[in-house]
């Protein structure tokens, strides 16, 4: 790692050294805490695979009594679709998302009823047999307008069936205890967040994952330079519009390259870089990935970003990946089946040993491998990195899944095996874990 | 109105010149006026006061491609909670509120179920005997997860009952077409929309009332000097925190004094102060009722504000708002029965010929009448004021509405008088409108 990244980690240790953990704070993140170690102990013991995954901007506010905020602008939908898609691969998800943003699992409650509890929202309720408040569709609720009629004898539409779905797809996903949700709205907040969670991250070795998709602020005003009350709009007023307003604002620590150098140095660390400008977005992605120990940086331009992304490897591999045709499918299906099978590659070729992407020298190799060949060469490739009895029984295993078409129970298996291997004997806490929130 | 204020109001004036109506605002722009002018001309063929109900921040961008704003704090909840309270009162109300805040009968859900369509509101559901998504309590919810069971075979709880309630009365004011609610996000879109909402506005003469409470942004970028492309944050980067970002806003044209001078002059104006500093709240209130021309302005403190406000009047009359005590009360009863008090009386005083503040002398002698007095003294004192004829008829009125304890309809009778009175013989537009959005 270069000097200049250890420079930057210097900034970012001293940020957490100078703004002692904010008092606000204190509770949640012990509470948090409990929560998260329980959840990958959890998963540790079962062998499954967990991805933390960051999504939705963070706000920093102008004054001490927050009255403004400089907010960065992020849906949350990359991660909340994602989050949904690593569910589905047995994945375990530590979901870090920006409050009111977009939620796995809610956020097609936003696209089917309303982005927010407001009066769309209202019109789309109507009043049930039994008393309750029931969610209709539109044509449900139109009739409804007539008078407080129940929904329960109408139609169900086919919209009122995908709610209906996705409910199901939650509970089970909390009945698997398959997703622990943390909110966040400040910067303050996320950064502790962040260090929290990537601390407790550290004990899942390779079989952990970092998807880190959250619009971090650059700038921001440090708590001790903040003033205590709002900024009066008065000052110089003239009745014209050459008086204002000038803000200085310090750059915020970058703190990414903490949790390859210190935090989580054996987790498959993926950053996300958005731009709205396409001849920035590849150099600035590279630089990304250097500077921050990343293994793989997926760049996004703010306008076709629904349609394709780029990742870009360490070793200046490049692959885009675009949303596969037809009707219903989303970019995060092939994103996430990608990234997936990155990991997979990383957790099949590490033994937990090696400090970060500089020591997985095979890893690099192994992609690079996967990527030149075609499906039946890159198994085989994969398979010449690992022993003669380990790669028979994958065989056996990949055959087993190829034959189901089912990815999920596979890979469960697969990590399974892995950690019973590299079990260090330790008794998996119990307890479901549901979500925590502030 | 002294020069200065003037010199605001061309500054306000210039903004609407320079910046032509934005291209994406025109269709929203149209549509909404076409929904507004229908619901006014309805209240007004009924006789019902209207009351224009600004809530919530206002966000102004940093960039071109949106992706960092700055944004006023405001939960909306102040003009959510008023507007319900105005709608009881019989007011016809325009909400014109910060998408995703507090909206009426909304809030209700927001402060019940969840403030988002998040993984919280998720946990709020159940799936019904009938497969439709119902909304429970938290009990009942928590009982659906031992699996996907069916709440309506549930107790109904208190909360359950609450959110009945709320729906039964959201659905009351759709149907008598009490409520048009129209969204905005940027400062823009929010002054242009004021714009259009004030210049509808004016044909209610002194039955229509303007409650500005939405937090308004102080400084921006204007759209012409906008960077197009996001901010760069490695300008500069020397691995320490010494460098950052300077940013110069200019003032936002104050927009508030265009009301009384040109855009509705009749009608009944407040405008809101909100300080987190106690020692400059009453100055700084009293500064912009002269300034904006304002018939009231509300002064808030941002921690006292849910139990105390001061209302401040041009004659120099302060009064004291504070929360009914006991369980369930909301200081917004105790506000707006003051205020609808002050505006029926400046209704009752007027004839529709004056312009604006200044020229409204009686109902400032009126309204000191009445703070002065006792309620007995008070009655009298504006009785003093009216012809013989209507103040027999009103106190007829007036003790037929106490024997009922029934102000809506007081109200309602009473104007719908007024307005006989004044009447131009036009035919009100037929046609419900519920609501105006994005």
């Amino acid at each position: 790692m270069s000097t200049s990244a250890h420079g930057t980690t210097e900034t970012a240790r001293s940020f957490f050294d100078d703004n002692s953990k904010p008092q606000t704070l204190q509770v949640k993140l012990k509470q948090t805490g409990e929560a998260l170690e329980a959840f990958l102990d959890d998963k540790r013991g079962r062998g499954r695979p967990v991805v933390c995954i960051t999504a939705g901007g963070t706000a920093v506010p102008l004054e001490a009594n927050t009255v403004r905020t400089i907010d960065n602008f992020s849906t949350g939908r990359r991660g909340a679709v994602s989050a949904e898609q690593f569910i589905a691969r047995g994945y375990g998800v530590i979901y870090l998302g920006r409050e009111g943003c977009a939620a796995p699992f809610a956020r097609r409650f936003q696209e089917l009823v309303s982005n927010h509890v407001d009066l769309k929202f209202m019109d789309k309720l109507v009043l049930g047999d039994t008393r309750r408040v029931e969610l209709g569709t539109e044509a449900a609720a139109s009739t409804a307008k007539e008078g407080i009629v129940s929904g329960s004898g109408g139609a169900v539409t086919e919209v009122d069936e995908r709610l209906v779905e996705t409910l199901v797809a939650y509970k089970d996903a909390v009945e698997s205890n398959s997703l622990l949700s943390i909110s966040f709205v400040s910067l303050e907040e996320y950064l502790w967040c962040l260090r929290m969670v990537s601390r407790c991250m550290d004990r899942m070795g390779r079989h952990g994952m970092l998807f880190l998709a959250a619009a971090v602020s650059d700038f921001h005003i440090p708590s001790h330079k903040l003033r205590e009350h709002k900024i009066d709009s008065s000052r110089g007023v003239r009745g014209d519009a050459s008086s204002g307003l000038t803000l200085h604002l310090d750059e915020v620590p970058k703190c990414l390259g903490m949790i390859g150098e210190e935090w989580a140095p054996d987790c498959f660390r993926i950053s996300f870089k958005l731009e709205t400008d396409l001849e920035r977005l590849l150099p600035k992605a590279r630089a990304a990935l250097k500077r921050y120990g990343m293994h793989v940086v997926v760049g996004n331009e703010l306008h076709s970003r629904y349609d394709k992304v780029e990742l870009i490897f360490p070793d200046g591999a490049e692959r885009q990946i675009k949303k596969a045709r037809g009707v219903g499918h989303v970019i995060e299906e092939a994103l996430v089946e990608a990234l997936a099978q990155e990991h997979f590659n990383y957790i099949a070729e590490g033994g937990g040993v090696g400090r970060g992407v500089g020591s997985s020298p095979a890893w690099h190799r192994q992609r690079s491998l996967l990527h030149r060949k075609k499906e039946g060469g890159a198994w085989s490739g994969l398979l010449s990195f690992l022993s003669p009895r380990t790669a028979m029984s994958m065989v056996t295993i990949v055959a087993a899944a190829v034959a189901a078409r089912h990815f999920r129970d596979f890979l469960v298996e697969f990590t399974r095996q892995a950690f019973t291997t590299a079990s260090e004997g330790e008794e998996a806490r119990g307890g479901a874990v549901a979500s925590v929130r502030r």
